[in-house]
């Protein structure tokens, strides 16, 4: 049938073919498989030879402006007066919002420890920020502010010291929206670089631009790939892939709300996906309904109509709590649990991004004003990974010290051990503090 | 000159040219190069379509036994028997790493959040382990029961449920202090395969092996290249290079303490890395002396040489303090601050990954007994990396709640910010819950 009549998928888990329909559903691959990796590695390694001049011709060929005359740099002042000129509601919704991630991740701050043990050993564990973190902003349509607050705010909260921005200024132009958000978040650099380029330029440096230890920030499939294969050079966030949300509500939902809950994942990109999971068949019949009289009215809806057909379904369920163990395979970035009493449900959940408890409580606010951080793991990644905190920008030193006498306690089991693994320096470097003549 | 007759390195802070040469030693590059990512690729394709199959094929050519005549998995039981059949002392000591590891790793669990904001919104993280992760075992020479205890423990401590072990047993043959170190840290499943096919058998799972979400250890080049090509698809610990130690030191400590906690790091692999810092010149000598006389005597000499040749150097600053920022340039794997009073210098320390504190502190002590991970960042990645530990099995999963009262007061802000950024379905999810006939 033509694609305009398609799905969204509907299942029912009651169905015999149901295990095999949702496994499918599970392991249906919807990241890009670019091959760009070998334009990428080409891309790294001119950067990391010719530095600037290597980004600067890409900038120009790609953003279609001369570095050298529009500037490298959008300085602080500029951010200030995007910030002075804002719509006053719109900056006391960004003020409103940049407080809130602050004092959600200030939360997040880890404990040092210093501890002395039984064997008079004194053992601990110390957290520091990084130097330096990149982050990288995307031009264009997908330049939101609310990201770079969500990128930005934890590293200055983790106290790095230096938080360099890049983000491409196609033709010159640039949102000043993000810049507003710059300037609140605290971004102490703003380079109008882009691409795999950008990337490489923050992990190597440049004459221009020093490197820093950790690179964050969405981009397209060259960033991604780049940050990847930089990754062990430096820190990065995570591997991202299209957004998603499983929504889990009962008939006590007005149609509408879930429905627009649906729709605020499909309008992010056509790879997106959006999957609802009832127990009552005329609910999940209302939903698609006002799924369709919604997107006849969405400016958006080109996109959101693409994503609910390619991706988007409905799933039928015995009862909600049958729903959770599908969602854990599921392993979304976004999960609501839309029904009076969340909490039974979300305590058997085991792998989830982000949960979004109760029916007054859509997936958007969390984009925007409630705190937790909106840069989620994707893909069923949330199985291993979490969403973006503090920590991503800090690392922790462990410590110990002995003294002549701890070091006679648990030190001969250390000299056994080494030399049973064949490591007789390692042996002698313990066994000469328990006896100097060894 | 010939090789053997080649030095340390011998640097002093206060030459003309310090600053050039100790950047070339920064950034010298000891992490070997080799070209298998192709091949890596390869296997991974390979075993990902054929599984079972083609990790056999490749055990048999490589380890030079069939896997279905030696048997796929080792069992708990010959785990406990190797436990029962150890030296009784060495049991002693195994059982007290085992114990000082997971006493020191279980201070590492995370707290979980929830409490409700002056807005009336709750919030929260609740931190869950994976379900399963998989665990890399060298065989052979690097087969460290050690080592098997620091990435084991963690993951147990963590409350990972499935813990699956992979190591390559050449000839069919298997070290049995591994095994009992294996029964100690409480492996759930054995699997007798190395190399990338083992570490993709984890990853996408096959028919007899079910697929984890993190996979940790060490392991050789194909290995490693494994891990960062899967990184995505499953967690990984971390990308990891050549061992590495800095020393910082005075005349106040023998020589010959010095030389062997250099030697301990040079003895593991010619592309280790051991340097000294002292501000006693004749100090500097009576080190490298020791070290001349401690590696004539050494088992493991031939190795010790060649990266204490290749790779270590001796530094004289002016003052033990001028020792810490460069330190920091080089934010080693280990650090140790052998001098009377080690706290005045480690408040200064920002890059390391783990610190040995004072004259009675060798680093190998932390490699066996202390508790610490000794899994831990190597060629400068202290910079934004950590040592392993419970949160590398571990996810969090943030949530968050507003009723109808709550979503009023932070629910306008996001419809702004939706209506900025161009996503009018996210607008209208909360909107609808601020006045449903919106």
């Amino acid at each position: 049938m033509p694609p305009e009549t398609r799905g969204p998928l509907r299942l029912d888990a009651a169905a015999g073919d149901f295990a095999e329909r949702f496994t499918a559903l599970v392991e249906a691959r919807r990241e890009a498989d670019d091959d760009v990796s070998r334009d990428v590695a080409a891309i790294l390694a001119d950067v990391r030879v010719r530095g600037d001049a290597a980004v600067a011709e890409r900038t120009a060929r790609f953003d279609r402006h001369d570095l050298d005359a529009t500037g490298w740099r959008i300085e602080r002042a500029a951010c200030d007066a995007a910030l002075a000129a804002l719509d006053p509601a719109l900056r006391t919704a960004l003020e409103l919002a940049a407080t809130r991630i602050r004092a959600y991740h200030e939360s997040q701050r880890p404990a040092d420890r210093d501890t002395i043990d039984g064997a008079g050993v004194r053992l601990g564990a110390r957290w520091l920020p990084v130097a330096a973190a990149g982050l990288y902003v995307p031009g264009g349509r997908a330049a939101y502010p609310s990201s770079l607050l969500m990128n930005a705010i934890p590293a200055k909260v983790a106290g790095v010291e230096r938080l360099a921005m890049v983000t491409p200024t196609p033709d010159g132009v640039i949102n000043p929206l993000v810049l507003a958000a710059a300037a609140l978040a605290g971004v102490d650099e703003i380079w109008r670089i882009g691409g795999a380029q950008a990337v490489a330029a923050l992990a190597y440096g440049t004459a221009r631009i020093a490197p820093v230890d950790v690179i964050v920030g969405p981009g397209n499939g060259w960033v991604a790939e780049a940050k990847r294969q930089l990754y062990g050079r430096v820190g990065i966030d995570m591997v991202a892939g299209p957004s998603e949300i499983v929504v889990v509500a009962d008939a006590g939902n007005d149609p509408a709300w879930i429905a627009a809950d649906l729709l605020s994942q499909a309008e992010h990109d056509p790879t997106s996906q959006s999957i609802l999971f009832t127990d009552d068949q005329g609910f999940a019949d209302a939903v698609a309904a006002a799924v369709e009289t919604q997107l006849a009215a969405l400016a958006t809806g080109a996109t959101a109509r693409a994503s609910w057909q390619a991706n988007g379904a409905i799933i039928r369920v015995a009862t909600l709590a049958d729903a959770i163990p599908l969602c854990d395979r599921l392993a979304p970035e976004h999960l609501e649990l839309a029904v009076a009493d969340p909490d039974p449900l979300f305590a058997r959940v085991r792998h989830a991004g982000s949960v979004f408890l109760g029916r007054h409580t859509p997936e958007a606010v969390g984009d925007y004003v409630a705190g937790p951080n909106h840069v989620l793991p994707t893909g069923r990644r949330a199985r291993f990974a979490s969403g973006l905190s503090v920590l991503d920008f800090m690392k922790r030193t462990s410590f110990l010290a002995c003294d002549a006498a701890s070091i006679q306690r648990i030190g001969p089991a250390a000299v056994a051990l080494a030399e049973a693994e064949g490591l007789p320096a390692h042996a002698r470097s313990v066994a000469l503090r328990l006896d100097p003549t060894a």
